[in-house]
């Protein structure tokens, strides 16, 4: 991006702009494409055909988003795509689809999570969009993990930590938060997770939460107890 | 309820248990009704017109869920509904919507959303179903606020103490989390909210969360740093 370049707006963003937020011609917003830092842009056209905004300046560098993952196994639609908004929302870097044993969706429909993703982070105002990965299994996932970060794993068989304690001893540095599909994980990789030295069961008390709820809510306490929402406003 | 007793089923009730959990005659379920505790019951007929359950003995006595409020403004029907599954999920007893000056919405849909209350408490094996209040104005509810009870607003302005500090420093004993609409609270709202001695204000971070999202998230954040999700398992 930079000064003085006109964009064309898609008609996803030309109706957001033009029919949700009820722009008018001469309005300025605030830009990002999650590489170039945020602009300052001025809307110039908004007719039935085409919508134009043009770049005028830098308003700052590129922020960069917490290095925390969420690895999600894929759930029925409507749920996952609540794990993906609120995801995006709660500031995670990285949405990673994750087979388990229990999973029994086999796709993920990346376009359309990748747009969920795009429209929550322009609604939070958030200045990048995290970057979503290909689906894999959790045993690859595993075998090829990057050992100085840690894996935090949602556990409904009351085997983990309470997650304020868990958390608040967790050391700073990357983070990945795993939650299971309905139904948990298995036996065989409830095992497998405790024998990795990087990995610590973490539970979210006594009732059955959907996976959805459990994502939710391991992100919100992440980033209250250990991540951004710690600092002073 | 007692033991001997047949109980005959609606059709949502045996739809759930006979379509989506599939059980078989005879199967054993555990029964509540938010009051007399929880009981074990057989499934004894599952036919076209009828479903009936045999009360067979008690399981327990009746648990009382946290005390601790959620105050809500009506928004979305997606979004609220989102709202009270997940709020049950996560333990409140009180449901409680609230106008404030910027609600745009001026019905909740009481019938739908206590269902949905029901189900999410079936869903997560949780024996009560948290109580939905008439909604009221927030001028109303605060000038007749029990005061014993602490209120921790969540507040999109920056003026608040980050979630896991007022939290952990939240005296133990009864409170309610409010969350405002999408827009926020008034200037004027927020004034006289601070000059309340039990409120205090909460912020969750530099972005702007969804509604629903600061719901869920202050939500889970009560129940990890001062809730039920601090016990052992």
């Amino acid at each position: 991006m930079s000064g003085g370049v006109d964009i064309l707006l898609n008609e996803q963003q030309a109706h957001y702009l033009v029919h949700v937020l009820r722009l008018p011609i001469g309005a300025e917003i605030a830009l990002f494409n999650g590489r170039d830092g945020e602009w300052r842009a001025t809307l110039t056209e908004s007719g039935k055909k085409k919508t134009r905004l043009r770049v005028e300046g830098c308003l700052g560098p590129q922020q960069e988003a917490a290095d925390l993952w969420l690895l999600f196994a894929p759930i029925k639609r409507a749920r996952i795509d609540m794990i993906v908004e609120k995801a995006t929302e709660l500031g995670v870097s990285v949405l990673q689809p994750v087979f388990t044993e229990r999973t029994v969706m086999s796709r993920v429909g990346d376009e359309r999570l990748r747009l969920i993703a795009i429209e929550a982070a322009e609604q939070c105002e958030r200045v990048t969009v995290p970057e979503l990965r290909p689906a894999v299994t959790l045993a690859s996932l595993l075998s090829d993990w990057p050992k100085e970060r840690s894996l935090l794993m949602m556990d409904e068989t009351g085997g983990g930590q309470p997650i304020a304690q868990a958390f608040s001893r967790h050391p700073p540095g990357p983070a990945a938060l795993l939650v299971g599909p309905e139904g948990g994980f298995t036996k065989s990789e409830l095992d497998a997770l405790s024998r990795l030295a990087f990995a610590t069961r973490v539970g979210l008390g006594r009732r059955i939460l959907r996976a959805d709820t459990a994502a939710i809510a391991a992100l919100a306490c992440y980033q209250a107890i250990c991540g951004e929402w710690r600092d002073e406003p």
